[in-house]
């Protein structure tokens, strides 16, 4: 691109390296930058630096926690009810499940899902830690909240298989129309899993 | 959010500033630079840091250039048709047309276009150097490629006007349907301007 200084350039690139921005939006992103006052892309830049360095993982759930504290803040508030452990994926998911405000149980973050095609077996994720925090100390229920996928329900199989001798209450999220859909848009799959589980009005 | 780390927090605000960036895009990417080696958020931090302060204006066409340089890329290219000039509104239009290889001439980055409710008027935008350059080197056609929208049309009416006793000739890019669209999806507007600019087949 003759036309574009390289400085504009490489923040083009960078920004195009983020998952889900084109050429399009990161040459959108970089203009932007460039006609905004200094302190947006400095706010930005210092949140990037900072991010990586003073954030850890907490020892007990594996979400993200502030460097030097020694556990998250979900595992350090003693109102939140024991009795509930909630197994994800990623830590967004916790994040997600908190802004619903619907859940006051523990949470446990696998950070990632059982792929043998992408060489993901159960010692890549925090399955040990789990299992070992459920025999040292069994809630009365894990849900669990791998997604709705092909992947997240082998893994979902996988943990009840090994959960199965402790003899706990395992559940897995429900499955049916998104609120506020159309049955016209609703795929197949979906569909036919609102019908099976179709509830007493 | 009582379970996000602070570091993480500022970093999703970071982000959620950028336009077309919501909050559920914002939460995504900073996860995702968690996830990440560093090199990836520091790369994007030293561009966002360097792009203030290395780029500049060219004052010829008022698109982006290095620091340090007399002029932009575009400018100091003795290979373009100086008898072609384009008025644009933004730096990033530069860079689209660029792209398309389909123009050799000069350009001219307005750096927004006429808008009374916002308060920009001729004074706010690169209107005076341009009345300045045509007639200090007249080019033989003049494009004005500012936007087919309400604001856009205003300004190239008001260029027209300023550059009439000029007697230059002066276009408008064509407006009609956009290459692989569908007739069906064409809005009212865009079918009537088709119409009127159907041409010879």
């Amino acid at each position: 691109m003759a036309s574009l200084p390289e400085p504009l350039q490489a923040l083009i690139l960078a920004f195009e390296r983020l998952p889900g921005i084109g050429p399009k939006t990161a040459s959108r992103l970089a203009f932007y930058m460039l006609r905004q006052p200094e302190e947006i892309s400095k706010t930005l830049a210092e949140a990037l630096l900072a991010v990586k360095t003073a954030t850890a993982m907490c020892p007990i759930c594996f979400n993200y926690t502030v460097v030097g504290q020694a556990m998250c803040e979900v595992c350090a508030d003693s109102r939140r009810d024991d009795s509930l452990l909630c197994v994800v994926e990623e830590p967004l998911d916790v994040l997600v499940l908190e802004r619903t405000g619907g859940y006051q149980g523990r949470y446990h973050v696998l950070h990632g899902v059982l792929s043998p095609i992408e060489g993901v077996g159960p010692d890549q994720l925090k399955i040990r830690p789990l299992l070992e925090r459920v025999k040292a100390k069994p809630p009365r229920e894990i849900i669990l909240a791998t997604n709705p996928s092909m992947e997240g329900d082998a893994t979902a199989l996988y943990l009840r298989q090994q959960m199965a001798p402790l003899g706990l209450r395992i559940t897995r999220l429900a499955r049916g129309l998104p609120v506020g859909s159309d049955l016209e848009y609703a795929d197949q799959n979906t569909l036919l899993r609102a019908l099976a589980g179709r509830q007493e009005l």
